[in-house]
């Protein structure tokens, strides 16, 4: 990575700009050759010319009722007080609804305005031409368009094709993507692990973003880091694929091989673009075929293949760049955004709809981390000449899901426990319509976010130090104005978290003083931190005496997972963080935690359902239970 | 379908009831059984349980830097004063970016920081604990929730499930849909036709409609109206699918049929639902397995498989029922529109969006009227007790189409030319992001619909009885308020129609008179008429002396249709129409047709595209001569 610190990287529009010259220039970025297809399988493709019916609909003059067929100048004068006789199979002939008009008629009388006498009917009123009947074309016209080229086809548009004759379509082929993981330690999904592999995951991600944009996907084995084999495979992709790209391994290695292949075999048009993440992308051309060599973390990957990989395959497709997408909404930031000068930086956002506005909540923003970009709704864009955007200011965010699935979201903002994941299970499996997304901040910043109505409900573990009471202080401190209904979660026992055995032997807190012991911490603001804090001030602890006070974590999990790798002797936390890892748990107090929710939300719909979920569901009352250390006779209620 | 005018149908809200009541008791509207899957192919797959991860993500500490791994406390005290020195392969061991940890080390010192010295590396200032380190499980730690149960999977959701360990998924099985055409009349596309023949067009709409819904598609056979047959038919989709369709055919007898053997094999639920389209929908269960029997017409099965199988589908994968729409928008009617008392209407809609607000026109509500749901932007529900909306009301639409897509479509209402048909295919073709969509009233009800905003453009040729002049004269009068551009598309011939070889031998419009000739006239306010009207006017021919004056119809090509199928023995209209069904032609007049376009749209990104294509593209330009009777050396310029 240092290598590329000091190349020279270009702004994005100047780099998207010499991508798009290059690729017009070489004609590589036209609408694929068409393909004939039946119409039946050609569900979602793009139609590569005009299609026009070859038949009207109907292609015949058909009764639109049950009744008989007359030629109208036969009917001409029939009235109630000169009733027609028509001879039955000469002039009247009987036709159900659907039925062919036979030849020279051209009316219909409906069955129930005629009386039958023998051979004969009887009509007292005539009938206009053409009257009750379905005549040709009446639907399509032969010859008329039913879809313009380059237009995706819907069912309904193979419906009018084969009802307009036409059962073969031209259809343009399907852009091939071929992407080619490599780098020595990349290794297959499910392939015996060991220190120093990495799993490529990468290339099912492209894959899947290639498939939604319309294209097919090619999986080219995984290379290892040898000129040659790399070399041998991006020859192999160039020929299999209209457009192709490399994922670099995590050391520059593979990256490094890839920049000299593209300019031995064609043209490398730039490396380096000044983006956040995706910096050191390549892009170039091999035998008229478009490359981007992509960096190998999954994020910088995925937002280089969509900045440069994704307009080339909407245009062979012949789609507008924007066609896919969700749409883009206006948001309100919920805190601080600070940006690096020079780089174009796209953020990931969590948005949720609270008293009415969007608000917009930065994720995590390592390259390397894969969850920020499945727990995401959006994308925010800060240009290259901004240092950063403060809390509260309007942005632009462009969606990843269906705005209608984000303003279905409760947002919770707080305390993080594991049986807040089932809760999320559980709200989805009862009420498909809602989710329900979790930022782990602590109890603190929880109720924080409540005041600053950036988040539903607000989990929260918060022991006040005077009072010895749960959460009702902090409430009454913290939040004066506002309303708040405090439902009860669980009850949870909070312990020491230490490796499967307990090597060292801790048997307490009082232990954390020890030389030989490595604490881990949350961090500040968290309710495991506040009682962290109040216990060692009862046991006359000062932090200084404890060896990793400093180092924080913010959530049971990582914490418990510090303590399986050795980061550390051991954290505090919930019984069912050490029993998910397999560590060994002392406990030290049990503790209330409950749902802060603003008391205005109670009957909201969205609300409601989370309520029902957790007073109703013996599933995931028991789910939780099984967790271990929980107590969760208070569920549901309302407490103080 | 007579014999079901006096059946007694229930409400929409009450057959759903029935329906959902039954469907609930009977277990049918639970999610599928889960089966596992491949995460690489699991894309778009619905959870069928929570994910979590099985191992940490990153499983091992690794350097995020090109350096040297140490541990922290052999690094303290380093300063520029007083460096110190450290043994590499001792005490700091080189490591590559991505490389893991060599056991028992817990920082990595960046290669710049350091430097070499032999043997030895020295450094000038400390690190701190896990410094340029990733630790274990920074992106996902093992046991952590990756999907809750009930979640459509994407690209990234595959991607996390790879990282953490999953390589198999459980997923709900796709609920299978058994589409059996019946109907003796009904064939399979591409067959041999002749008169009565129905092609079965519909079985293809509703699969591609349960393809997109997330169901798997099982076409049956179509079968005769034979009960025997149908019973067979039945039974067997039964067993092979989770929920079966039965299409009707024309005539009531396949109808009758169904109902009858869902009587006997099974539960008859009810049989016919106050709807427009769609009344005779019957819903029952055989098997444990939910029929629907849909009635014969396209738009009608459309709309009753969406309003009953939709939900079944959506049920049966879990999801929520709206979950796979494009949402509503509210918009103005642009005419009155009346509702039969009783009956829930759905009307398609098209959508434009003009001068800010989105117009919503009623398209042609018969249920044999495929192309009226291809064209369609939306649908509009009108309540079982309203009669009907006034021109200008606010209606809310149900969208078909992304809103992205509607508010890029130029509206356009007015004369109909088949260069229209070209010009909107070559405009989708330039600029893939914009659409042209065409109503067709005639000159007149185009202007109208300029005065009244609902459209951005309005072909027209009309001509000046007083002045002989095209269009200007009419904007004057119609439209005095409003400052509009005409950019001539064409000059165009406009003549009499006659069947191939002319066998009555008409030579120009004096023949209409003749007592063997039956006319078909256009609507009232198309140019066409104007020009009939005009000409018979100086040939002093009144219209009670034409047959078939007051037949209408509503553009060139269904007036050619109506020669070509012996309707009338003339029509007026254009040589292309001609040309394309093969009739012979008699010119009658030469005309200009321009499109009126208000002078605030002319630099709109719409119509400056529009006008590109028209000023541009030559394939447009020779696509339209190559249809006939087209003179092109004005096309694009702006007249008077």
């Amino acid at each position: 990575m240092k290598r590329e610190i000091f190349r020279k990287v270009l702004p994005l529009a100047d780099a998207l700009a010499i991508w798009r010259q290059r690729l017009a220039k070489g004609g590589l970025s036209s609408p694929m050759e068409p393909e004939a297809l039946d119409v039946r399988e050609s569900l979602g493709r793009i139609t590569a010319a005009p299609v026009a019916a070859r038949i009207s609909s109907p292609f015949y003059h058909s009764s639109a009722m049950d009744g008989y067929a007359v030629r109208f100048t036969s009917t001409i004068g029939a009235s109630e007080a000169a009733p027609l006789k028509l001879r039955i199979g000469k002039d009247a002939v009987y036709v159900d609804t659907g039925d062919p008009l036979p030849d020279g008629f051209n009316a219909v009388v409906m069955v129930e305005d005629v009386n039958l006498e023998g051979e004969d009917m009887e009509i007292v009123a005539p009938v206009t031409p053409w009257e009750n009947v379905r005549t040709v074309g009446e639907d399509i016209v032969a010859t008329e368009l039913i879809a313009p080229e380059g237009q995706k086809i819907r069912p309904v548009d193979m419906g009018a094709m084969l009802a307009g004759g036409v059962t073969e379509v031209m259809v343009r082929r399907r852009p091939r993507v071929a992407v080619i993981p490599t780098g020595t330690e990349i290794v297959e999904p499910g392939a015996e692990l060991k220190k120093g592999d990495i799993i490529d995951f990468n290339s099912t991600v492209l894959g899947g973003l290639a498939t939604q944009w319309g294209a097919e996907f090619i999986r080219m084995p995984i290379v290892p880091d040898d000129r040659q084999l790399i070399k041998a495979a991006i020859l192999d992709a160039v020929d299999k694929a209209d457009i192709v790209a490399t994922i670099a391994g995590a050391s520059t290695g593979s990256a490094d091989y890839t920049e000299g292949i593209i300019k031995e075999l064609g043209e490398l048009l730039l490396h380096g673009v000044a983006i956040k993440p995706g910096k050191p992308v390549m892009l170039g051309i091999i035998n008229d075929t478009p490359v981007v060599g992509l960096p190998g973390y999954p994020v910088a990957a995925h937002t280089a293949f969509t900045l440069f990989a994704r307009p080339v395959l909407m245009a062979k497709q012949g789609l507008e760049e924007g066609a896919s997408g969700f749409g883009w909404v206006r948001a309100k930031l919920s805190r601080q955004l600070a940006s690096a000068l020079g780089f174009e930086e796209f953020v990931r956002m969590k948005l949720g709809k609270v008293e009415g506005s969007l608000i917009a909540t930065p994720l995590g923003r390592g390259a390397g981390l894969m969850m920020t970009l499945t727990r995401a709704d959006g994308l925010m864009r800060i240009p290259a000449m901004s240092e950063g955007l403060g809390a509260g200011a309007e942005v632009e965010v462009t969606l990843l899901r269906a705005r209608q699935e984000v303003e279905n979201t409760i947002v919770s903002i707080g305390s993080h426990d594991n049986a807040m994941d089932l809760l999320a299970n559980s709200l989805k499996k009862r009420h498909p319509r809602y989710s329900l997304s979790s930022a782990h901040v602590g109890s603190m910043g929880g109720l924080m976010a409540l005041k600053k109505n950036e988040a539903h409900i607000a989990p929260t573990h918060m022991l006040d130090e005077e009072t010895g009471r749960y959460n009702t202080p902090f409430l009454k401190r913290l939040l004066p104005e506002m309303e708040i209904v405090l439902v009860n979660l669980v009850h949870r026992t909070q312990g020491l978290m230490v490796p499967k055995g307990n090597p060292k032997g801790l048997q307490g807190l009082r232990d954390l003083k020890r030389d030989d012991i490595t604490f881990i911490n949350r961090q500040r603001g968290a309710g495991t931190r506040l009682l962290l804090d109040k216990t060692i001030n009862e046991l006359e602890i000062k932090p200084e005496d404890i060896a990793g006070y400093d180092h924080e974590e913010f959530t049971h999990m990582s914490v418990a997972s510090a303590v399986l790798t050795g980061m550390a002797d051991a954290g505090l936390g919930i019984l069912s963080a050490a029993n998910a890892l397999g560590l060994d748990f002392i406990p030290v107090a049990k503790e209330r935690y409950d749902l802060a929710i603003p008391a205005g939300l109670m009957d909201s719909e969205m609300i409601s359902a989370l309520l029902e979920v957790i007073r109703n569901d013996t599933e995931f009352r028991e789910a939780v239970v099984s967790l271990g250390g929980y107590d969760t006779s208070e569920m549901g209620l309302v407490v103080q």
